[in-house]
């Protein structure tokens, strides 16, 4: 028996989207429990499983269905249950079945996509696309990150996104060295370097893709230099996108081109993430990731350099692992970066 | 010694606001742990901790840094850290230390608001109501829920917010039976209810507004007995948020008026929560919930119908708790809802 508390994994498994609901799938049956604010939407939604309204505990009647079943052990979802709802969990339970951890069974049914999500993928990817294309006249000296970026997040919303994937990054200037630094109301000044981390949800799938912009017209030999060397090791990182590929083989093919470049040490992070129902989920492609891609993998290639004091440059892409090899959905271009 | 991983607690307590990180309190100093993502940024921001860096695991750090400091005790967030990673923290720190369970203890802290937290607040709110004012033009048979939406999340950031406080709802017609029902791509209508439940966050706070509108100038006797007995039954919660009220009293206060009118048993949530970092925090203004509010508490007041079918009406504000009573902050007008 499998209890399952993480929204995006009773998402997947049922089709109901609420930020509140339980689901345990038995033998031979399957419920899940929402509060009073969810029946409706649950009964509408849900597939596969009983909707069972519970105006208390909901963890509470979990426990009652399931000592009616007489499970023995019943998997539960460590790396999400937090140790209070745990606690409660195994007291219930004591003496009927065990409690066992089995985090990432869901996790690794999500790994692998099936086409229509990545049809839902490709298409947040489009909207990510079409929305950044449409906003770079705006990209001006004297207009604030958070004006560009509540730009970013309307236009996603009025080509069908459900919302962004995550808080938009506009990150300009010096501020470029924080990667995950958010839009303020720092204003973008000429000869300065812009990050733009931006996804949108469609569908309750994310999509996530970084440029990076120099507002001015002709940047110095220094920062056209970084700028390609960034470039190169992210056409290496997606180049290497194959079937059978480990997670940190792709992280070592953009890591070794910044090292040749001599800016190994400027690149702070790993080289990108599974996305699907998460923005980041299963692989992550670092240092001793172990992962093998398959067909189906959807992915993040992303090498970026920071630099304190000076800014940062980052391009990201997300790309499915195709038997065919790799195909990148967010198409912005990354020539034409620096604009005037 | 305490060790925080809730990322709120760590904002409240250090001024740090990234998406991870972990801090420990000792009895004569402090830390907190970020990888590289974030060095930059903490040093900035965070205040009376010192800031490490992390490339490798942040819980291991924090284990070998506790570990010198032979506390005896540590106490951790139960109701935020996950199995696993207590479990984690056990093994690691076994011989050494104790972990006890240790949560509320910030969110007792965070409880009663200081002044300057009330004032992002009262911000957050204003943005809200303005927006909401903003946008009843553009409330017509139509215009889908979704652009709705947008267009509320599009002027809160530009008038300042760093963001929705959560997926801007708008219901409109049956939907609106669905008390957490997201904007959808349904389109408004002639002579139907549409329920806005809208909030900004403003420098790290939230704010938490309802309002119901009927499209197409006069309801009928029904729709506008309904509207009565909610409006009435949400000014009973707002008057009853006195110093050293409990939480199940104002409930009570909304409950009791809609019973009057027999309309309990579509009043299916509780009747508010708090407000501050979070959108949801204690307490609870429900059935049961025996917190005693005091001044510099901030909550909302929601009572709401919903019928199957038919659709529903809420009405909610963030109020302050305040020594010579209730201050409403978010004062968006509840008459006029009937537009044509």
């Amino acid at each position: 028996m499998l209890l399952v508390t993480n929204p995006h994994n009773i998402f997947y498994l049922t089709g109901f989207r609420g930020s509140a609901g339980v689901a345990v799938w038995g033998a031979s049956d399957a419920a899940l429990w929402v509060d009073p604010r969810y029946t409706l939407q649950a009964r509408g939604d849900a597939q596969g499983v009983e909707v069972i309204e519970e105006k208390g505990s909901l963890l509470k009647a979990v426990v009652r269905w399931v000592r009616k079943r007489k499970p023995g052990r019943v998997g539960f979802e460590d790396g999400h249950l937090t140790w209070t709802q745990f606690r409660f969990l195994e007291r219930e339970g004591r003496g009927s079945f065990r409690f066992e951890p089995a985090s990432g069974i869901i996790e690794d049914l999500r790994f692998v996509k099936e086409p229509s999500e990545i049809a839902r993928i490709r298409e947040a990817s489009r909207v990510t696309v079409e929305t950044f294309e449409e906003i770079l006249p705006l990209v001006k000296p004297g207009i604030k990150e958070c004006d560009l970026a509540a730009e970013i997040e309307y236009r996603m919303r009025q080509k069908g996104a459900d919302g962004p994937a995550f808080d938009t990054i506009v990150a300009s200037g010096p501020r470029g060295a924080f990667p995950h630094a958010r839009a303020s109301t720092k204003v973008l000044r000429k000869s300065e370097l812009v990050i733009f981390d931006m996804g949108a949800i469609l569908g309750g799938y994310a999509s996530d893709m970084t440029r990076t912009l120099y507002l001015g017209g002709r940047p110095g030999g220094r920062i056209k230099r970084l700028y390609k060397a960034v470039l190169d090791a992210q056409q290496k990182a997606v180049e290497s996108l194959r079937q059978g590929v480990e997670g940190n083989e792709v992280d070592a093919a953009a890591r070794r081109l910044l090292r040749r470049r001599g800016l190994a040490n400027y690149f702070t992070h790993s080289t990108g993430h599974g996305v699907g129902l998460d923005i980041h989920e299963k692989p992550r492609l670092g240092k001793g990731d172990k992962t093998r891609l398959c067909a189906g993998c959807v992915v993040t290639a992303e090498p970026g350099i920071y630099i304190e004091g000076f800014g940062g440059i980052r391009l990201e892409d997300t790309v499915v692992v195709g038997s065919g090899g790799p195909e990148v959905l967010t198409t912005a271009a990354k020539d034409g970066w620096c604009i005037s």
